[in-house]
């Protein structure tokens, strides 16, 4: 039985044409592990925009029904030869129904099953998908409440594990309002990890504490650093998480770390001995990073990627985060969406202006 | 009995003001495991003029006999709080004969001994050492030859057992022309392990080559980045070393490694998953380390530093690196002196302002 819908694709073209679709196609049959999943809805990511629109100019785009075309920089055109003309699909994860399966029994096991999935290609009627990357869902969720449910908890579950494969005791988190630093707090607070917390504004100190925080950091406030060196001392969070990746942040946050481990401490030209790390798991800011270096010569800043990590950790651990996330689906790990666009008006201009934009906490929620 | 002589030390006060002097002192007897050194030679490394000088201004300073008074930057002044006030000796190594020493077995056995020694005070006629810090110079090594033994030769060593130590089998080596570098094409020569050399003009290209260096960029040449590209995908060199630590360098060399990574590999927005790593191990340009990252998530930069990468190898590994110096002291491990400078004259305007300069290759012995 052939399964005919829509999908979404995005073409980058050599010459720096972005063409992002949304059209009829059918899909194949599932095959081995593989399911077939009619998918209900799925959450724009960060990560989602990164492949969606990348660095293109969707203010100067030109719209049309299903439709948007936009041009690429020249040197994110150039740094992205290898997808050169590939149309393709989009969606890291979602939610739906599996209504077709290969014929190994980890894959038959799941049909008829609501499910939350990760297939890459989410933003479709229909997804394909490996049997180990759907999770059914329980009775009482709902679609839209399992569409998010293995980027963002993954990645804040990752950051702990992160932490204690690392030997260290607290976390430093920028960025910390949205959807992810919110799941981060929950987190947390069930664990007893310290967690200090940066954001953006007064209002977003206001909104963590409200969630129950402990050390919220206004990083526009003129007592930034002094206020970050004395939370750090008393928390011994010498790993931080940073999703914007570009200007001094990264710097400051080891700047903070160096200080605060430095304190009663004799003094060495070459900074604190303590291990200190950031790990930058974003690019809210496409700018350079710009580190002072101020704080000695034993620190670590690193990339950080799900996928990697995950394949670090292994099936066991795996297993054990996936199982937590499913539990606290309503709790620990809800998401909460600005809006809801359906897949077919997911191109127009307006929403993708909003949704593009990346602000802390106004997520959208793409539904089939 | 007492031991009396000169000793160089560097004070900074809480205004910024920066006293190096050269004065008479006595020298206290050595205990237990310590034996007291007649310093006879020892070189000006860069780490040393970080204490010495760091970025103070050498050349609006008052000069007078054995003393100079500069201004220290108020950031620098700030972040050396812990030295506010304190008389710090200087030196980090050199060679001399061990004229008395503590009770201990192992310190007695060099009484009398010409060795070359890690005391942290070497500019001074006598320098008391940890007996596990001194090694026996052979009868045909001069102190000359002998005084450079250790910050050098164990950081290059060092370089090669960090890149085993994290899996990897090539080197970056960035202001390849250096002491430090010359002696690190000989060490990767003689282990073959593949190396690129980066530099900063033709001349030192040529310098290199004529050592027989196998890969050595210019880094001011317009095609840097693509033959950095080609000598890294070449070499498989996904580690890299660089003492500049200012401007773009590491993050172009990062950007080069993905790059090199990438080729004929599927598409990923998050780059290639090969490990990369760059080790920032100085500060030549002390301005801030510029990052594109345009390189994916899958990177590692880091700060490196020769105690604390001892203090994690273990006393057989040092042991080993270390017997390997000694017996390469006229070869693989020898040090090029720009020139010699008698500790009295070692605070005079213009010889301040030469070694201070930091200049690629032109390093200073002083003599005691």
């Amino acid at each position: 039985m052939a399964y005919t819908g829509k999908q979404l694709t995005s073409t980058l073209g050599a010459d720096g044409t972005l063409t992002n679709t949304i059209a009829e196609t059918s899909f194949p049959d599932p095959a081995g592990r593989q399911v077939l999943v009619q998918m209900a809805a799925a959450p724009i990511n960060p990560s989602d925009l990164g492949l969606l629109f990348a660095s293109a100019d969707t203010d100067g785009a030109t719209y049309s029904p299903g439709q948007v075309v936009a041009a690429m920089p020249e040197a994110m055109t150039r740094a992205s030869a290898a997808r050169h003309g590939m149309a393709m699909p989009v969606g890291n994860e979602g939610a739906g129904t599996v209504v077709a399966a290969g014929e190994d029994p980890a894959a038959q096991a799941l049909v008829g099953k609501r499910v939350a999935c990760v297939p890459g290609a989410a933003y479709a009627t229909y997804a394909l998908c490996d049997a180990g990357m759907c999770m059914p869902l329980p009775d009482d969720v709902s679609f839209a409440e399992g569409a998010s449910s293995f980027v963002n908890p993954m990645t804040a579950l990752g950051f702990v594990e992160t932490m204690r494969a690392g030997g260290f005791t607290g976390i430093v988190h920028a960025a910390a309002a949205s959807n992810l630093g919110q799941m981060l707090v929950r987190i947390c607070a069930e664990d007893g990890v310290p967690l200090v917390n940066i954001v953006r504004s007064q209002a977003q100190v206001d909104l963590l504490k409200g969630f129950g925080a402990e050390h919220v950091l206004d990083m526009t406030a003129p007592d930034f650093m002094p206020r970050l060196i004395d939370a750090i001392a008393e928390t011994k969070a010498m790993i931080g998480f940073d999703p914007i990746g570009g200007g001094p942040l990264a710097g400051q946050i080891l700047t903070a770390m160096n200080a605060a481990a430095s304190r009663g401490q004799a003094f060495s030209r070459y900074g604190s001995s303590a291990a200190k790390k950031v790990c930058i798991y974003g690019a809210l800011d496409t700018g350079p990073t710009i580190l002072n270096r101020s704080f000695g010569l034993t620190w670590d800043l690193s990339g950080w990627l799900l996928t990697p990590f995950l394949a670090a950790a292994g099936a066991d651990t795996i297993g054990r985060m996936r199982a937590r996330v499913m539990a606290g689906l309503k709790t620990t790990f809800a998401s909460h969406y600005k809006a809801t666009v359906a897949l077919d008006d997911m191109l127009g201009a307006e929403v993708v202006r909003d949704y593009n934009a990346r602000r802390t906490g106004e997520k959208y929620l793409v539904t089939m």
